[in-house]
């Protein structure tokens, strides 16, 4: 069993028309989740991935709701003393919108220039793919399984993973595992893959502030009451220093700071900042001082406005006092932070600075915490061995600015590490036309993952021994 | 001559059924300026009011513009040494939109319980008439005009007076007069006439605040860049100090301060202030400290913020930092404020507060100064007495909150003493269903404004000797 891997790697290799097969197979079923029109098509697809489990011997589960779209579950023959792998990933994609757009057509995947162009390549039809063609393979070659799998793959990541999210309430023990793996990303750059170890977390709201019943002229009113719209101004203008520190008292109480070590590695990063800016159209950077931009992005916090709204938006000139304003707001939050805690030192901050005259709102609208592997993690290590392997460069390790809810709510309910493989690259087009996927990307992903497969299991003999 | 007012009065009183058919009739046209299907019944109105005069033994000139609607021009001969009193109105009316609002059909004149029922009741048609049958029974008794008239009955108040605006840019000098004389108001309340002696000035800008030149995704780039809604509310956040002034530097510097004797004559003024905060809903009143709430509407500057708009306003939690966000900022001014020196004490703290990362743009949408007459003013006197006779009340000495810009536009143009002589009551509804105006104020209007001719011409005889 010991040259397993060197065999499973030559299976691979040997089948690589066949995969593609596949792919193009997934990826001709138009399985937008948000179009209710493509529900039949929808249902078609979670069929194709559990007639795939089924081809690889595993019995499917789909896990349904009413309303939602199925949850397709399958798990190995549970081996006591084996880890437990839980692959997550999603069979829904993006809706194409506007067909002119895309070069070739949304649902007829084809290949040029080393890429197989269609909605879902990448994100995540592609990406999921290559671990179930790992496992597939690791059996095929090996006639066992090399570890305990279970598989998750949802047909409502793009819409807010309704079904996924009950059956994590409702049957979380069934999906107990030691280590969740998620290709849903991207690398770092063309050919420097990285590997995830951390996301933001979120807290978002939504503030209204109400003054007099009823919109009022600013003539004939104007200097007697308090305007909402200027006392949201007055408040939101409070929320963050001059220097670009969130001003809440007990913002930061419980961030994680980062190590040494940590900065030193962001530091290594090849990141272009000239080149960042001029992407963005922006001349200066800006945010909290003493952190590098990186640093920034990924792992500190941060207070936005995402909307503002009230009184007057058309053109010209209307003299009016509105009777209400809101906005969205939110706060990218980093380890150890506590949504709820966040929430209450808003909620104090916002009592404190009210101006008299109009009373406000907030409303709770997305709370979900940041997500950190620890690097010393030895499903970290067994997985920059299998990136370097498959890819014959080192991983890079980063973290993500962003918050991807499902991955919190898997690593608060099982308490497993996560691993966030992405295969893909930043001009995928993801959510845009002509979305694409590299088949070199594709073939080196699959063989990260069973390369990732034998690793763990390494770690689970050394645990044994 | 001397009994010419006694039998003036008379002359009213007995032919108060015809000047109720008069109003009926031009009540009965539906000028509605702003409804391009109207413009017939606009053509239809200007004449009306053209054949008044006519009737008057008045040629009336038509100002025409390709687009706009006519202004009513109309003189009497001028008298050498006798003072000139322009008077000015509209003959277009808002439109009446909902039909099942209102209990009588809106240009159908209905009277009940003591009031006419008609759109342009109250604003402006019926507080015209008073002036044009107080002349046209001062000639009919007389057989002389009392003083020099220019009378300019515009047909666009509502909608902006292109015409009129032209008018005064070209033709001045025609218009050159010692007094202007305005009824398009209100009483300060019921059987409590007022004579309003002063505006508030405006100045109306857009702010537009622009960031990256893209949406970006709060998550992957919040903490790097300066968010321009962020940023906005920042700026704004700093218009006003903590006790409720305005914080730009050098804003209060031309502010004409209110004499003693001006702010006993407001404390004397009869102001429910629970009712009004009942009437707007609000609990506590705001504004500059040290001034009562009607110095505040009437006589200080003020800042609003009348529009905001940035980022996402829809359902739920969308993570972006918007491109771009925007206000509508307004000031309110007092005499001796200049609106251009406003403009760039603006555009100073703009460039003082905005933070690094963001540009924006100030886009001038508005600017009109304060209008005053001062207490002292002889027409003032003529006024007063006049409304005295005609109510068997003194009035009230009043300003308003509100600019109406074509008033500073004659002050500044003609630099004449404005009378605002409003008729009308709180409840008349104007702009609303069910317009109304009261037979009693239109009688008393017609009867105050005979009076004032009277009082006018003693002035100029005073002069004189």
């Amino acid at each position: 069993m010991d040259n397993a891997i060197a065999r499973v790697k030559d299976f691979l290799e040997a089948h690589r028309t066949t995969a593609e097969q596949f792919l193009s197979e997934f990826l001709a079923i138009p399985s937008v989740s948000a179009d209710p029109q493509h529900r039949p098509d929808m249902k078609r697809a979670a069929e194709w991935v559990a007639q795939f489990f089924s081809q690889m011997g595993l019995a499917a589960e789909l896990i349904q709701s009413p309303t939602g779209h199925p949850v397709v579950y399958a798990e190995t023959p549970h081996c006591e003393g084996m880890p437990t792998v839980l692959i997550y990933g999603h069979y829904d994609v993006q809706p194409a919108e506007d067909p002119t757009l895309w070069q070739t057509p949304p649902f007829e995947p084809t290949i040029r220039g080393g890429a197989i162009y269609a909605r879902g390549a990448s994100d995540d039809k592609g990406q999921v793919l290559t671990h179930l063609l790992s496992v597939g393979a690791w059996y095929q070659v090996t006639k066992s399984w090399p570890l305990n799998f279970k598989f998750v793959i949802e047909g409502e990541e793009e819409v807010g993973s309704s079904v996924l999210e009950k059956f994590l309430d409702e049957q979380a023990d069934r999906l107990a595992c030691d280590c969740i793996v998620i290709s849903d990303g991207n690398q770092f750059g063309p050919d420097q893959p990285a590997i995830t170890y951390g996301l933001r977390g979120i807290a978002y709201f939504e503030l209204r502030v109400k003054g007099p019943h009823r919109d009022l002229h600013s003539g004939s009113f104007g200097g007697t009451v308090t305007n909402p719209a200027t006392a949201l101004t007055r408040m939101l203008g409070q929320f963050m220093t001059q220097d670009g520190r969130v001003a809440i008292p007990g913002f930061y109480d419980d961030v994680l700071p980062l190590s040494n070590e940590e900065r030193r590695r962001l530091r290594e990063l090849p990141f272009d900042e000239p080149a960042f800016w001029a992407s963005l159209g922006v001349e200066t950077a800006w945010g909290e001082p003493g952190y590098t931009v990186l640093e920034r992005r990924w792992a500190r916090p941060t207070f936005e406005v995402c909307g503002l709204w009230g009184g007057y938006q058309g053109d010209g000139a209307k003299t009016v006092i509105p009777a209400n304003a809101g906005a969205k707001i939110s706060f990218r939050l980093v380890p150890h932070q506590d949504p709820d805690r966040i929430r209450e030192a808003l909620l104090s901050y916002l009592a404190q600075i009210c101006p008299p005259g109009v009373q406000y709102e907030v409303i709770d609208l997305h709370a979900s915490p940041a997500v950190l592997t620890s690097l010393d993690s030895p499903y970290i290590k067994a997985a920059e061995n299998a990136v370097k392997m498959a890819f014959s460069r080192s991983p890079v390790f980063t973290r993500e600015g962003g918050s991807i809810p499902i991955v919190s709510r898997f690593q608060q309910r099982l308490g497993a590490d996560v691993l966030l493989l992405g295969w893909g690259q930043d001009d995928d087009n993801t959510h845009a036309p002509n979305e694409k996927f590299s088949l070199a990307d594709f073939h080196r992903g699959t063989l990260a993952s069973a390369y990732l497969w034998e690793f763990i299991r390494q770690i689970g003999k050394a645990t044994d021994s």
